[in-house]
């Protein structure tokens, strides 16, 4: 293989093992140090290559190993998305030259949809010149939205903060003998696996009596006859419901919930509180609204072992794969049959990855009953199995800064 | 001692460690069993003796070991305030009869102030009449603000749940080279404990820039500046603000942020709200307000060891002192000197407890800098120490559920 520098960098939401994918990346390409010499971490994504803002792994004063037990970005993410080299020839021109200048060989871009977009306009561009790099995208997205993978590093230990966390909240909420009707309001706007994962919860023995997914028809008159009968025999209610549910038409619900605030701005409220807005509108029943925002996706007090191991295998699984002369590719996870759970990674088409959602196939949704098959059961336990044992001093856990 | 069977009942707001109290006790009862024949557990505290609620343990179907991983109130609480037996001599009277006909000799009874202020009207009743009832209170409030006792069991895992929690989001909001505003609102209407709890993050490494308890008074125009300061250097801003802060004159911050809702109601946002629209419209910054809400009291993924440790032996040492003929008295955890910590536990005189708060003491704030001094945080540290494990099965906690 061409020897040459590895460029690595995050893109995308944070996520609580983006970071644990980065330390797979690190140690490999230290194994592989006869073919890479240098290990570049770009800041802030690909703006950290157009604005030549990277870190050499051998000037990271932190300690590596604390990658494994960090969530969110360690290296800084970015919001911008990459026109193609027809429609803005300068940057490709610029990256290029950054590229040449740094004799980087191997570019892994660890990110979702649009890191995966990223991939495919480096690649399409490389095709019109001669420069010789190997692109690798690393999926990563608690979304669990990509094909052509059975799932992403990330949404296991996202999927098993939220279920713990609706256990926690429904024990909560059941110790008065007349309680509220509680709405948490769960992360994923087209794509309802997190949401979906409440169903765990229940299916354990304890939480929502109702969940809400983008998958289905959000009908309000249904949702309402369903919160009276479950709060009128038990004085209490769970529900989870997906930032993203939408009505019949396709429209999202709570979007015309435009509050005007004390300063006589709108306000758009989050979806729980336009619903329990509704419920003590329509029913008089009092309320509990709970955004888990940002703490839903960045929480590494409980992740899956499952998750947190397989993301760091998915890095070092980029390298090797780049190393043995895959290009335009994404490291896809691929569940293989039988009864025990079992992973191989293999090499997927990261056009085929692109831009595009995964939604929950219609196979695991049980619409009629609101509820969820077998099959997504069978499908989400394994990922979210295991507790990885994070590191604490003084109380608090130990994380990666970088300096 | 006087032979007969305990009563133990839970009251006021779940927390993450009532449950291993609950443990303790009846560990400790159990022990006891030449004295103590029966350990009868109250359903939705003082109203299980009005309605003669409550389940002996022998009848006890789940496994008593999963209390200790339990958060919120297994037994169930209640939110209805004894009047005094003067003004509702009825209400004893039937407590009485209840008493006697169970041979109820121990009655232990776990909860906050309101609680507390419960064993004071029980036990001034007892001396009106000839019934010998040994009442012990047994301390626990997330909120810490109990007097008489060095802390209270509950306080120092919420702390920890928080104080990781904030590591994380700021970890999280820190991803994008220009980020938002982001206000954390945590629970503490009186006392700023939790609130404070968030300094030990930013002394950690990783924390909010701003932190406002309700012991000080919240200055607007102040605060405003010090944003606009943080975020212009920074393009970043993490703000952790209790919930009863308040102005000059005492009115809780944000108590006016009445917004006009898609139904025509008037909805009382939150303060971090409401900070978030002042944040928008003073200074055109965007925000993002997270209301921890009732998640950061029944987080049980990330508990304090110590402080699980004391709530068991805390409900233990209740027992022993309601057989050593202690009476209206509250277990205290007295904190002993020198270097290393060290808690004793001593029956203190209910009375002086009761429907008292216990703010943080000016010697632990440094007002003028809007920080903690070292005496808080040489407080604090000992009482977060340590992970208690949970215990896990098909990626879930274990909890004990009353069948």
């Amino acid at each position: 293989m061409i020897k040459g520098n590895l460029m690595y960098g995050q893109s995308g939401g944070p996520s609580p093992v983006i970071n644990a994918s980065a330390y797979g990346v690190i140690k490999e390409a230290l194994n592989q140090n006869k073919t890479i010499e240098n290990i570049l971490l770009l800041r802030h994504g690909i703006s950290g290559v157009l604005e030549e803002n990277f870190i050499n792994v051998k000037d990271v004063k932190s300690d590596i190993e604390l990658l494994k037990y960090t969530p969110a970005s360690a290296l800084g993410s970015v919001r911008y998305k990459l026109k193609s080299h027809l429609e803005d020839p300068k940057v490709f021109t610029k990256m290029l030259e950054v590229f040449k200048k740094n004799n980087v060989r191997y570019f892994i871009y660890n990110g979702g949809n649009d890191s995966m977009d990223t991939c495919v306009k480096i690649s399409e561009f490389l095709k019109t010149v001669d420069y010789e790099m190997y692109v690798i995208g690393l999926p990563k997205t608690v979304d669990n939205d990509l094909p052509l993978t059975d799932h992403t590093p990330g949404f296991g230990s996202a999927a098993k903060f939220i279920i713990n966390t609706l256990m926690q909240v429904k024990l909560d909420s059941n110790v008065y003998p007349s309680g509220k009707v509680t709405i948490v309001e769960i992360m994923g706007r087209h794509a309802g696996w997190l949401t979906a994962a409440a169903h765990v919860a229940t299916n354990e023995g304890i939480g929502p009596e109702l969940v809400y997914i983008p998958e289905n028809v959000f009908d309000i008159p249904d949702f309402l006859n369903k919160v009276e009968e479950i709060y009128s025999s038990t004085h209490n209610c769970l529900i989870a419901v997906s930032e993203g549910i939408k009505d019949k038409d396709g429209n999202f619900i709570g979007a015309m919930n435009s509050t005007v605030d004390a300063f006589g701005h709108k306000q758009l409220g989050g979806v729980a509180m336009y619903l329990g807005e509704l419920i003590k509108a329509k029913l008089g029943i009092s309320f509990r609204a709970i955004e888990l925002s940002t703490v839903q996706r960045s929480a590494s007090m409980i992740r899956s072992e499952t998750d947190v191991n397989e993301a760091i295998t998915t890095g070092k699984k980029a390298v090797e794969f780049a190393l043995s002369g895959e290009h335009a590719k994404m490291v896809g996870l691929i569940r293989e049959d039988g009864p025990k759970y079992k992973i191989k990674y293999l090499p997927v088409d990261v056009y085929k990855v692109a831009n595009k959602e995964q939604v929950i196939p219609l196979s695991m949704i049980d619409k009629e009953n609101n509820k969820m098959t077998q099959e997504f059961y069978d499908y989400i336990y394994p990922l979210i199995e295991g507790e990885y044992k994070q590191e604490y001093r003084n109380g608090v856990q130990k994380f990666f800064l970088l300096k």
